[in-house]
């Protein structure tokens, strides 16, 4: 990433006070051990001190506490809390890059009972329905489908490619990926004699605010009622959320993880990747699931689960270490059962005695 | 979803004979606990219950046996089968919000070699290529790219955002999801000295009747003959068939799973959500494979499996007992052990006595 | 597939000398079970030995070997390297199916900014953002978004479909995948109060020569530095490459695969299906890891590893047999503790004697 901040510019972004005579240039960020004289690097955890002390980074945010850890030449600056400094200036830079304003892509296609902010962008190729509600300073990229009777809240994303269906219903500020599919027909039937009769969904979704979804994750819509993500919910990608799901307020769902229909996930649940929770259950608030794991029970405790199928962690660790004595302990049991288990001799010995 | 159904009508729509001189409408349908005085619910699972006592909806469609949860007050209809009439109700207002008749989105992009019929309808931005064959009433959304040779029989619906690739055949009344890749180049390679040469895939992908594939499902197609799914199968969303896979009828498989090249699913497989099937392996007709389970050898007898590697049911969950039992074991194990084992000086004494 | 190939052209195809005086026709390419009197099949691995014993192929192309059970009457061409010569005809006989010479689909959407090789073939719908390099006789499907700041090297092919995000580096002859996304935003977040606030990724994918990607498959681009797929990686479908992932060359990724962020794959992996690498470790060259297993901790020794967590594929099949076995053994532990385990009243006699 090519920049140009001044050291009183950047001060102001990560919101650090004083003043600053040598107000030096800095033209990129970098990791720590790729930084170069002319890069801003950040050091918020002590496990990269190894790096710090070796970095060539023309400058360090950094905390008091971890700043000695620095080469004294380096030109550091210290921060309360580094990592939010890193996410501002994260977020400052990528705001720089963007267009700004509103604009409609020519090749864009949009029904004329639409409505779209002046200050919205819509990229080439993307395809807007009837009755579409479009916030002001929705960013839409290219190729992306919206269906009929679609919101979509201010300052949301939409990335390029991805496909948002009939009635759903998106917050403000949030961020659905590239190539996710939003409000997808549910996977429900009917089974008679052996066939399945598809169960048409008039269902739809409804997303809250600052929600993110990754990149080809599918949400299918409600059978009858809404599947619903609350505000603050992050998705990364490839995630599979059924129909009629509720998930919680500021949950976090990592790739490839599923969760079946009518499940309700609680509010600030973490939710490992490729882990699966089966439908028609819930877990309550504060639940963390290890990446893999199989939930096949509610979950009414807080606390951390892991394993297939899902157990409190520390059961699932003293399980798994059982399991690794039992290969030693097999052939002492055998040994064992050789000499004291009773035989079909031995128990008539012990009757007739 | 706002509907506007008198009560004749209804009956009509679900199969229930009979005169009703009260032809009240009702306006919508929801589920038993979240539906009002001018709603529709259904009530067909003893577990709802308690939500059928409770409930305020208008009218409720029931069966005989469990009409009697209901308040004395509520307005009920029999019918014989009342999710079959749920099914069909849903299926009645889906069809109604469907725009009829024909069309071709302007935007859409065809090859003049390819056939549409006539009652056909092609979304926005949509992509045909050369000699492809649209059937009747087929529906096509926006954004779906159409290669060569590829042909949809008739009623088909092929969802927004689909790759249908080079000579794939779908049948009738099937429909593929938003984002999924029918016809996929295969994974298939010859490795020589550590790397991999591609073996370019010839073969297609052939999709029988009433099928239906979920969203951002990718289906490969054969390196020389076809990858086939059968009449009546269900794929949910994100799944995977590999080149050459065979999907025996009426086979379901939920999200996320995956099945390997040239394996082989026998008829009316139910396969749970994030399974696998190790490549070139078979199962018979009639097998259930629970969720998260790793199948790696061919499964010739009915029943349910489950685990990784995966087992007859029963035995897995024996062992899964077994497994929380050895937590408590393993310490009388070893206290037994350090009583019983023969110690190198034991054996010494044993010896010498 | 239908093909028309004389015996002469096809052995200068496969690379096998000589003249046949016998130039007959072949008009398809088939299985050995499959392939009919017109038919080229080829015959390269014992398992398949019944199969060619009961061929019907026209021509079966092997090894010297394994010619010996075919039936006398099937002619046949023998190879050093059969396999090589069957990757060797698919690859001509796809090259042979596509149109050449350069041409941009008139509904394309090309920024002025982007460079476009004369060579190079854009399809329908496709969107090219600005800055885009496209290099030599490279083919874009239809509806590809390539985003800005794009470069793409000479003869890779891009499927109808794929998404490649801002500032993705791709080598030369890679094929990506439809429906793939290339540098999404990555899964990254800082977390306050039980809140997440987004980091936003500037870095980028560099995707090296000859990479394949597969359907589906989404790559996220890096938070400051890149996402890295070294030369060689072949990738199937619905795989998810997080922030910052290194792939060293030659490394295969089957399905559903996933590797979390800042995880470095050595070279000549191999990655089985539906198996997961969690974040920050890395394996060294030369690692198998099984389909379904999850990998928490660096690997430091080339081997197979499988299970969840992954350890050496021997110890994970000794602990498989132990928990087989100890299904059995739970009753004799449980009548040998309660012959010999010393309970409250038995220590109390012991300390009286």
């Amino acid at each position: 990433m090519n920049i140009a901040l001044g050291l009183s510019e950047l001060c102001s972004i990560v919101g650090i006070d004083g003043v600053h005579a040598d107000d030096r240039t800095f033209t990129g960020i970098a990791p720590l051990d790729h930084a170069g004289p002319d890069d801003i690097a950040f050091f918020f955890r002590p496990e990269f001190a190894a790096a710090a002390r070796n970095t060539r980074a023309g400058l360090v945010i950094t905390s008091t506490a971890l700043a000695e850890h620095l080469p004294a030449a380096v030109l550091r600056l210290c921060h309360p809390d580094p990592e939010e400094a890193m996410a501002r200036l994260l977020e400052y830079l990528a705001m720089s890059a963007k267009p700004q304003g509103g604009a409609i892509h020519h090749t864009a296609s949009i029904a004329p009972s639409s409505t779209i902010a002046k200050s919205a962008r819509i990229g080439a190729g993307t395809v807007i329905g009837e009755h579409v509600h479009i916030g002001d300073e929705v960013e839409i990229g290219a190729h992306v489908v919206i269906e009929d009777g679609v919101a979509i809240g201010e300052r949301t994303v939409i990335e390029s490619g991805a496909v948002i269906r009939t009635g759903t219903v998106i917050g403000k500020r949030c961020r659905i990926g590239s190539g996710a599919i939003i409000g997808s027909e549910g996977f429900g039937f009917i089974e008679r004699n052996g066939r399945y009769r598809h169960l048409y969904h008039l269902g739809n979704v409804i997303i809250g605010d600052d929600v993110e979804v990754g990149a080809n994750t599918c949400v299918d819509r409600g059978l009858l009622g809404a599947t619903v993500i609350e505000d603050g919910v992050k998705i990364d990608n490839l995630v599979h959320i059924a129909h009629n799901v509720v998930i919680g307020e500021h949950t976090a769902i990592a790739a490839q993880a599923g969760i079946a229909g009518s499940t309700h996930v609680g509010k600030r649940n973490r939710i490992g990747g490729q882990a699966g929770l089966t439908g028609h259950i819930s877990t309550c608030d504060d639940v963390t699931i290890g990446a893999q794991s199989g939930v096949s029970k509610s979950i009414t405790q807080p606390g951390e689960y892991s394993g297939t199928p899902a157990v409190p962690l520390q059961r699932r660790l003293r399980s798994e270490a059982a399991l690794r004595q039992l290969v030693e302990l097999v052939p002492i049991i055998e040994s064992l059962a050789h000499k004291f288990a009773p035989k079909p001799t031995d128990q008539l010995r012990d009757e007739q005695e």
